[in-house]
């Protein structure tokens, strides 16, 4: 099915996409719905003709951009007309100054939180399905599709309808009620398997190779390469949001590893385009105890990453064999950063540290980051005299359960004045 | 404790604020925290030195500002260098161009929804908290304070800690577990009240009124006149993304009524200043039936709205005693508007509409609006030919229970393509 790169090769319009290449093998082959490399098995990405020489020129287009992830069109996988296109049109979230944080950590060079729950489904992903939308487009699907733990579902359930797409998505069948309704809600095909997380990705690639998924565009299989994409935004924001600079730390959430691959892809993009100045940047990868292959691996040295049996309630990173393993060990130990990993409870806390200072409620995956940040400090591994970048990539609202124990009333009380002096809550 | 405005009354510097005046009787007071006339206990507003005769500069002025409320600090009250003041910074949501809903709705001339999901908290009610943390700041606060069904409680909670103020907030002391855990996980202190959300509100008056309440600021009652401004910044924000004009038709959903009357009071700014056309606008209110006190007055012809006891899974519009109630019946009729009501199944099925056009999860608020919006269309009220605003104040994630029982799997099969091909579901 896949062509190999020639000088008449017909190919579809997506904006500076030039071809798919191997990141193994470097073979090419013209944009489709391919993602591995026929020669050697290789993950396949996206391989652009970037805009060059005018880097003033780029960045007021830019500027003058909407206010999502469109504004980088110019970057992207995704035709020049993509902001006319009906999408839920993510990104461009807010980096918060957190100043209190900042406080309590000891950071003084600067701490910002890039608050990814203001997304439209309040999770990263928008921004990843964004873009895999727009591939399924030019390829002519007509059904977008993904395995799903939850989240990616209903990600890809609003961005179907809204774009005009039918919809099927498939999830193991005993996910909480709460993610079940919705990844329903927006009344596309849901499909329960009987199984867990792997069996359902086993079934969607048997599908993707038979006739009855003809059509079916599969956001993280068949789409992989463009959708992995959309996490180059993160990087591009952070950089235009802090003045067009690069920060010197940045702390990512690991699952497969892609997002954080991607956030170092789009930073070197913005250095060799003369976005930013180049200077040294430090990537540190965070993991939650209980599915830590790859900061096991980076801390015993290895270049490999040996597969976990995940057992965390950081759900959304709960990915034992995480694809992108060994680029992250490579990314990290190239900048100088690190991979560390945090427990449960210390997850648990850092959720609540992140709400009682900046006031953000953030998804397990945000609490796994500031916690790794803050050991990380503690342990004379993070610079707190560096401008330093936090990830919260999902919201507080789809895993209450993780604080719903220690978040309670401070008392309850008949409604009358001594009543309330009797708690003890006067100031 | 309220002073009547003399030529030497000093005041706080909120920006264009110069007083509050009574919407009753017109008695000026200078800016505090009081909330009702000393002369005939009407409600107070703020009152403004708007700036006028450069509107092209204002414009401009507005457009270069940040993507948050305040860019439209020199029509609100609050200081001129608020922006630089920690606070969680809400507004400047998406207005999305809602061309699925409007094919379904039979809608030509231009339907969009105003989507406050996409607030910090997830919900309008981050705009208003925002308003009163300055004005909290200004007169010297250290403790917020509010009583709440629940979702205030988190935005105050939130906002608070951001902007470094004590919190304390009172709730009814059986709310669903997920609303006490949004309410407490900003860890400020939260206190359950045996009893309804009527003994609530009286035992947050009587703690204002004791030496124990000394310090604090309850958003909605002692700031309100401040807090309730926040509302005309939708009003702001919709004209400026429709290009600095009015819509023709709003549909705004009824609590207390304060949102829908603070909406018109922005228009009417914008109109005043010349930052948009003038023109005639109709503004519809939208209420649950079973919390539909204005709503039956509108039908009725009366100008008094007779209380109600609230039983609809709307719960964020269920006050059964709207304050602002007269008010919106005022400004229905004048502008040639209407309030209507839906029931609870028309607003399940209205979430779900919206879901799956446009891939916007709402809350039942959204689902009020939304389904009023398409009763009106089909009684001929609400004219399809007109371009037409609809606003979304919450967030689904918030209100699962509303469409739990009816969002489901399609299926649910054996990882296999036998039993995929069996449960139909091949396109």
């Amino acid at each position: 099915m896949a062509v190999q790169v020639t000088e008449n090769t017909p190919t579809v319009a997506l904006g500076p996409a030039a071809a798919l290449s191997c990141r193994e093998c470097g073979q090419r082959f013209a944009l489709g719905p391919i993602f591995a490399c026929q020669e050697c098995f290789g993950p396949l990405e996206v391989a652009y003709d970037l805009p060059s020489g005018d880097p003033e020129g780029l960045r007021k287009q830019i500027e003058a951009g909407p206010d999502n992830i469109w504004r980088y069109a110019p970057l992207l996988p995704v035709p020049t007309d993509v902001a006319d296109k009906p999408n839920l049109n993510p990104g461009f979230t807010k980096l918060v100054k957190a100043d209190n944080l900042a406080r309590e950590l000891g950071v003084t060079g600067g701490l910002y939180v890039k608050d990814d729950s203001g997304n439209p489904t309040h999770s990263f992903k928008d921004r990843v399905v964004a873009i895999a939308v727009e591939a399924a487009r030019a390829f002519g699907f007509t059904t977008l599709s993904c395995s799903s733990t939850g989240n990616l579902a209903g990600a890809v359930g609003a961005a179907a309808r809204r774009a005009g797409f039918e919809s099927c998505v498939f999830i193991p069948h005993d996910l909480e009620a709460g993610k079940v309704v919705m990844a329903a809600v927006y009344g596309g095909d849901l499909v329960g398997i009987e199984g867990n997380y792997d069996d359902v990705n086993r079934f969607c690639s048997e599908l993707i190779g038979d006739p009855l998924g003809e059509g079916w565009g599969f956001v993280n299989v068949n789409l992989r390469p463009y959708y992995g994409e959309g996490s180059k935004t993160l990087a591009y924001e952070i950089c235009e949001q802090l003045g067009w600079q690069l920060p010197d730390q940045i702390v990512i959430p690991i699952a497969s590893g892609s997002q954080l691959t991607k956030i170092d892809k789009g930073l070197k993009e913005l250095i060799a385009l003369g976005l930013v100045e180049d200077k040294p940047y430090k990537i540190f990868g965070a993991q939650a105890e209980g599915c830590s292959p790859v900061s096991t691996a980076f801390k015993a040295g290895h270049d490999v990453v040996r597969p976990q049996k995940p057992d965390t309630i950081a759900k959304s990173l709960a990915i034992g064999n995480p694809a992108d393993g060994p680029y992250v060990l490579d990314i990290a130990r190239r900048t100088g950063g690190a991979v560390e990993d945090v427990n449960d409870e210390q997850v648990v806390d850092a959720i609540k540290l992140l709400a009682r200072t900046e006031g953000i409620f953030a998804e397990t995956a945000g609490g796994v980051t500031v916690g790794v940040t803050k050991k990380l400090i503690e342990d004379g591994v993070l610079d707190p005299s560096l401008t330093t970048v936090v990830l919260n990539t999902g919201d507080g609202l789809k895993t209450l359960d993780a604080v719903a124990p220690t978040s309670g009333p401070t008392a309850t009380i008949r409604p009358n004045l001594d009543a309330f002096r009797a708690a003890g809550l006067a100031r």
